[in-house]
């Protein structure tokens, strides 16, 4: 914790804009529906390597895209046999949570009108693999649970920071994806 | 799909060694807990963005690391009113159900001795902002729902291709963490 000054936060979040968009997206819920994409390819011969890229999505009404391509690659470690060329596809839902969780630190920060200093976060997914692997039927796939420590600091209390990171967690879009069902559907087309 | 010839599948994927993991973790159920991890840092300023790096996991009873440093920036688009220098958090769940539903149609195929030419998969995850934003508090923050396509180019009839599919969604631990729900801890440390 550090000292407070009278100056407003300047933690880079455009807080008025997101606040001025929810009073919009109010009205008009047709511009709140979003489709976010990924296209995969699995590289050729490479056993369980692919690469996923990112770049156009829908909102607003419209087709968006990002200012630039991501592509990201992926495989499986060593000690499951594979060339370790990229993370392993579970590893990513740990990059994702700890994103948005730190997006929302910032956002909730901003409009609170806390300063903040550095946001570290160390997320831990645990996985018991005898579910993927098929070697016990009662053993589910995905994480046993995952544990996310935040090391913070800002302008306030203890207290106040730890009320930052729960409404993060209550406006996480990934927080909410990992920790409720989603339907999935997947064709051959 | 293409013809079929009589030399076993070369996909790449070590499969032996897997089925060989299997029998031993069955009996050693200890050695199958993993723990995947990320660590993640605010960038100072730059309002909703950070980058997470991912190497060291735990697994076979003994800390782990992938052979190089993977480092993701993310960010939030400029529809967003932020500065886009990286994907949406909740993309990069797209990103890991492509790599994980990928590498699982890769190993049930070399597991069936099917030769793969070409795997494609497009993944959308549909998203209504408003939660996230508050806008509504009747919607959810995350995905409303997921749908992913795959063209495969393999020596098999359609049915056999989606009968791998279907396999590799039975395996898929990320399918698994977004379509049932995980235990998440949050803390300030």
């Amino acid at each position: 914790m550090t000292t407070t000054d009278n100056k407003p936060a300047e933690n880079g979040v455009n807080v008025q804009a997101l606040l001025d968009a929810r009073e919009v997206l109010k009205g008009a819920p047709e511009a709140a529906q979003f489709t976010w994409r990924a296209t995969s390819t699995w590289k050729q011969g490479k056993g369980v390597a692919s690469s996923s890229t990112v770049q156009n999505f829908f909102g607003l009404g419209a087709e968006q895209q990002h200012k630039t391509v991501s592509t990201f690659d992926i495989d499986h470690p060593e000690v499951f046999a594979a060339e370790d060329n990229g993370i392993t596809p579970i590893e990513f839902l740990l990059v994702g949570l700890a994103g948005c969780l730190t997006a929302g630190v910032a956002s909730v920060a901003q409009n609170r009108g806390i300063q903040l200093h550095s946001v570290e976060a160390t997320i831990e997914g645990d996985h018991d693999v005898r579910g993927i692997l098929g070697a016990d039927p009662d053993v589910r796939n995905g994480f046993n649970d995952i544990k996310v420590k935040f090391n913070i600091d800002a302008d306030a209390s203890k207290q106040e920071i730890e009320a930052l990171v729960a409404q993060s967690q209550k406006r996480s879009a990934v927080f909410d994806a990992l920790s409720n069902p989603t339907e999935i559907t997947v064709e051959v087309v």
